[in-house]
């Protein structure tokens, strides 16, 4: 009996199954850590700014002074200084005077905001302030922005640009990561043949160990090997017992379906594994298989290339999300298209569509590209697929549908 | 008097002036060639498939010979043998034969169709086919996917994971491509120090080169050297005068504004570089500066963090498409979030803002990230931002806002 379950289901058995894998952690220059995940909370050492700080150009005053200052009535203070950017400040403002202050700059003592320039007038030793403040207008008190103490980033945080910025600033230049996931990446087939120049009859150069392995290179996961299998039973079972001690996942394609020559299904079997999933409710794709080993993820990919590509791109940010136990996660990005022409389904599987998308006229036109199974042409032209819902029977042409990019 | 420009104008002043940069382009391993951009057309050497294909496991037939089959009424054919994947086969179907095909087999010669195995029985050497198929149902013929001559991808075509399969498969090994793009990124400023531990008052540890240089690496553009540099102006004229020799771009920030101290300005000027915008109306980011010199592009961003991300953000992807000559491009994708403050507008420059998205029963809710100018904690919580366009005054709190992730 096949274990035959829908997108949903598998997502839901992988998100059981693979939740504590045994990652490594390594200790790296913030610099280097972009796109990693981190394996540390990070606590502020120091309050941010660790000083009174304008965020303006403009005069340093105590709001008191300048309460009913107006353009027509303005308040007029005496300029008894200026703060210079990156030095300390150790003059005073009074009640009746106030301090040039720029963007970055200190608050001098005394001071308790600051007057944007656009809002005073400079008249020889005076400067007429034309708009009042309100206490801490136009400042940043010490540690307002950070506490010292403060949690800035929790593990299984993405590290991203924006993220490496902020905890420079704050003095931190390592960080302890998890090291990247790394995989196998297997094409099982009698008919494949890798770099041969001229094909004989019956032959094909292999297609799923290129897509499969820059897929999983875009998505951060190290491919330590990719191999060939042709049918082999033992050569494919040893490299899968291999493959699960040097590597963090397996991915096969083809051979996992249930024809004489479909060996994955009994290998997995023949060395212990648990068989979670054998069949997903895909089109195209439903010939897949999740297995556990040792607690780690084979997954069994159709031999089909564009198969292969839409069950690896269903799952892999699930797969991946999961093992660093990463729970808050964003949904897919779309932009929306004008579909050329009708799309129809009546299988009652979740069906994946690669269109090509145009801009014309100012709008996104989204072709879709029908192909017999197996042809490959199409893949070299798409950039977006559309998803046609279990519960659907299709799209019309002039529909406007989701667009979803290949990879995101 | 100030060049400000609105964001669109700011792009098709970028698409204008910098569409013939004198790329250069070196050949390499398709298998290396992720994500670069192809420099040449690739035309098929080969027809695919360079057999007639099988696209089932089955029964190759004469469609003619099982036209009226139905499973009440089977049409009955003798089996006469097998076709062996990856090998060339030398039998014949005639009217009264069959010969059974694996998927991705030959099809032997005097077949024109194949039936799928599920509506075949084997009866002893018989083979009963309970439905009809029509010519070239379930089979591709020689040439039908690609023809030998065919332009299968055009020049400036980015190298996706598929597209590396596709031209794998019809014996491509390396490709001409566009060497990646370098730039060198500045951030001025008198306060700004780097790397150390303890900050005296006023001073303050630079984020940008940080942020810019690691937002740049994820589109692919290498980084040649990030220089911090403290307000001196014949140090910071010589290091954009040998960033124009040694990179293709210059990303620097701060010192763009109109203060005493703002030397960009000055020092593009008097390089003789011709200034194409001062000021983009957007919110953060007004005082951005575009320039152009021997035909290179400075871009000049503003000091504060938030505001250097999202220009750099919102002008980054025109930049790469315009220099590659990329004119098909897709729309950023969005998901959808409920706002779950107001955000307000009331500018007339098209504002961003960073938002956090959580996910709560089943619904995506956005998280506004106000925050003073400068300061850095609401960037490590940001994980998507939402614009206002420049005619609208925001978005009530519970909107249903469309959300975009940060650096698509």
């Amino acid at each position: 009996m096949l274990l035959v379950k829908s997108i949903d289901e598998t997502i839901k058995i992988i998100k059981d199954n693979f939740n504590n894998y045994d990652l490594k952690t390594k200790r790296i220059l913030l610099s280097e850590a972009l796109n990693y995940v981190s394996a540390e909370d990070i606590i502020s050492n120091e309050d941010v700014p660790h000083f009174n700080r304008s965020i303006v150009d403009g005069y340093a005053v105590d709001f008191n002074s300048v309460k009913l200052a107006t353009s027509s009535t303005p308040s007029i203070l005496k300029l008894t200084g200026e703060v210079l950017m990156g030095e300390e400040s150790f003059i005073k403002v009074t009640p009746n005077t106030t301090i040039y202050v720029p963007t970055g700059g200190q608050l001098p003592l005394g001071a308790n905001a600051a007057v944007m320039i656009e809002n005073t007038e400079i008249l020889g030793e005076e400067v007429m302030i034309n708009k009042s403040v309100s206490i801490n207008e136009n400042i940043l008190l010490k540690g307002s922005d950070i506490c010292k103490g403060e949690l800035i980033i929790a593990k299984q945080t993405l590290i991203t640009p924006l993220v490496i910025g902020s905890l420079k600033a704050i003095g931190i230049n390592e960080i302890t990561v998890y090291e990247k996931l790394t995989s196998l990446v297997i094409s099982t087939g009698d008919e494949l043949v890798k770099d041969k120049a001229d094909l004989k009859i019956g032959e094909i150069r292999d297609i799923n160990t290129y897509t499969v392995s820059n897929h999983l290179i875009n998505k951060n996961i190290i491919v330590k090997e990719s191999l060939i299998i042709n049918d082999d039973f033992e050569e494919y079972k040893s490299a899968v017992l291999k493959g699960f001690i040097t590597s963090d996942i397996i991915f096969s394609s083809g051979g996992s379906s249930v024809g004489e020559k479909d060996y994955t299904l009994a290998i997995l079997k023949e060395i212990g594994a648990e068989i979670l999933v054998h069949g997903i409710s895909i089109k195209p794709g439903k010939p897949s298989i999740v297995a556990k080993y040792n607690n780690k993820l084979f997954f069994g990919l159709p031999g089909q290339p564009t198969s292969a590509f839409f069950v690896l791109n269903t799952f892999i940010n699930e797969i991946v999300n999961t093992i660093y136990q990463k729970d808050n996660v964003l949904p897919t990005p779309y932009f929306e298209a004008i579909l050329d022409t009708n799309v129809h389904s009546s299988t009652g599987r979740r069906m994946y569509q690669l269109v090509n998308i145009k801009k014309e006229n100012n709008e996104f036109i989204a072709t879709p590209l029908f192909a017999k199974s197996g042809m490959i042409h199409s893949l070299t032209l798409a950039n977006g697929y559309i998803i046609v819902d279990e519960f659907s029977e299709g799209y019309n042409a002039k529909s406007l549908v989701k667009v979803y990019r290949l990879g995101d």
